[in-house]
């Protein structure tokens, strides 16, 4: 029977899947609350005419945008936490601070994500927005390295894992700090060059060797 | 042991068990947030007049109303999505991806009763309403498409499953669509004609084969 | 291994474990929500004033009561709910639907917990809040009902469980309402009044049949 | 098979399970609703100023540093409930209403946390704040003592673990009950007092006799 032991929480114990469930329900209610920054505004209650609605809602487009886009991010972070923990073998103490603190940065996202749908055009609200994105890939990168150093993955992970994993999940912190001086000219270009850059990490992934990229792509 | 290989996500395993869990991390959310769009205003701080509170009430009674007519509907959202993981055999990465996207419109749906509630005559509003219910039944579909097509449904599929599952599916989409002119005229009335198309969806079920009919009604 | 049959979803199935996630994170979420009724107001921003801050507080008291009862009153439906499931050998799809009514009565909780904490002297509030509670142990008794008649329940169910069940679960809907003419007098009393007429409860519980009782307290 | 029986609820139950599963949602809702009281105001909307928002988030930095300070203590709190929960072998009725309070005083957290990010140089909201931790640590305390005195824990549990554990929960409660005069000088001190203070922690650890550590610390 999997359980917890002096070297830790071993996958399948009961304990081993509150950690899951817990890390889920965070980014869930991260997710969920975003919806929360969206709102009318500067309508007269109860009004029936079409043309105030229709402006009220183009203002709140940048907040259904910065919503659309943190939905999208944060679903992207959920994928390779779910990835991740399934190539776990065992969790330490250690990796259960780390993975609290990468949940905190998870947990505070809506707010960077209400200040741009809010001031859209704010070069310091974009710079927040994505400095908080890019201390959530630097903190998965902080939990990918302690469990590959501490000998928590399962069996067969291939050589050379790690400078691959450096690079893959690496790459989103380069190119969130890439864009802050392009939010200094326009946020919203700001924004729209984390989907040109994507690409790139496209590429990164075809040069690895077929072993990395098989471990890497268990399912 | 059920696990995660290159072929997807096996029923039974710890990581099938997480992502049925985070997808009700978010639906519950979103049914609970929407509470939250609820509200009194317009009445004197600690007041104690029967008769304003009164009136404070059945202002707010649209936005209870919306509140139970969302809560419906996610609900019944909730349960196809329920009957529908209980028919997997396995996920795939697609899967995942369009499960998220899904989500993503699910957790979107307390903005849209939010307007209407506060809206409840403005028919821009309840288009908002309308196309967002719509584009949920159409990413259901989109979801099933994809699960039928690439293999990963419970062995005893019947054959012409995906001609009656498009018909069960889509209908909403329709039903929602066609409420759209009839919510210029009337919101109300529009709502309401969600409620009087619905037994067009009993008369679909009828003409079903039992084998198709059996297998949608598996509990 | 259990499962989804025509029948109904068996206990220990995946599909019977969604439910019971699926309902604790709508109670989880609605108990957690009464927090954000309580606000302190009317204090300038940043006052370091020591008597400002206890006289906020002081009108902040009601809210902190109307949290701290509601959050007592659904923590006891979550205890019936959590029993009335370990009690069941499985699920059809009706009791799904019943739940999903029971949950919303559940999820709009935290709307006249708002209300009352706001207006605490309004016997119209009162109202509200004692008609919602009556609401959710109304349907519990629905839930329970249907169970028992459609025999989902595990093997040795004492005769005579419903007459019990009835008056176990139908008491506190008397409660509520025997609650709302006295709130139109005062509606701290109105309060106080649930949790003297509790006794009654145990004095209930106390006449049971031994079978009866030992099968309620099954742990 | 583990089931509910009259002594209680088992260990790898499906209603040991759900107790766990809806304690997360709990914590996994007060932590994240924590973001929901940062905030920026006195902005002119839309703002595109690069020093107004320079400024604006200046005034939402307590907010910001109160929401770190709690997730970090709640998440602390979440890591004993985690070990505690591993470390029983079933649960009885009264630790599932202990458990509830002990959860009330968690799902309260958001409001302290608010109050003293808004007004973080008030004396009373910091003693708010520092008593609402002291009743959690306390109320801790209290469940563990009761399922050491019910006989709940697993085999193994090493003589004298009571004063220990006593010694390392009632610690915290120390902590905050002293940092409440220093708060009236000064809130920032105060809340830096209690990581000044953490060592002593450490030390209560290090004189532990062995077996009582190495409890402790099974993983």
């Amino acid at each position: 029977m999997p359980q917890v032991t002096a070297h830790g929480i071993e996958r399948d114990s009961a304990e081993f899947a509150r950690v899951v469930g817990f890390s889920d329900a965070i980014f869930a209610i991260a997710m969920t609350l975003l919806v929360l920054e969206i709102g009318v505004s500067g309508l007269p209650e109860d009004s029936g005419g079409i043309s105030d609605m229709a402006e009220a809602l183009k203002d709140a487009l940048p907040q259904i945008v910065s919503f659309a886009v943190s939905f999208y991010v944060i679903g992207r972070y959920w994928l390779a936490h779910h990835w991740f923990f399934s190539r776990l073998e065992r969790i330490d103490r250690r990796t259960l601070s780390l993975n609290l603190v990468y949940l905190a940065f998870i947990a505070f996202l809506p707010f960077p994500t209400g200040l741009i749908g809010d001031y859209e055009e704010n070069p310091i609200a974009f710079v927040v927005f994505a400095l908080s994105m890019a201390a959530v890939s630097l903190m998965e990168l902080v939990v990918y390295r302690h469990a590959l150093h501490a000998g928590l993955l399962r069996s067969g992970v291939p050589a050379g894992i790690w400078k691959w994993a450096r690079l893959a999940s690496g790459f989103p912190v380069a190119v969130f700090i890439v864009s802050i001086p392009i939010g200094f000219l326009n946020t919203t270009a700001a924004i729209l060059s984390w989907f040109v850059l994507s690409p790139i990490g496209f590429y990164i992934n075809k040069r690895m060797p077929p072993e990395v990229l098989a471990y890497f792509s268990r399912y």
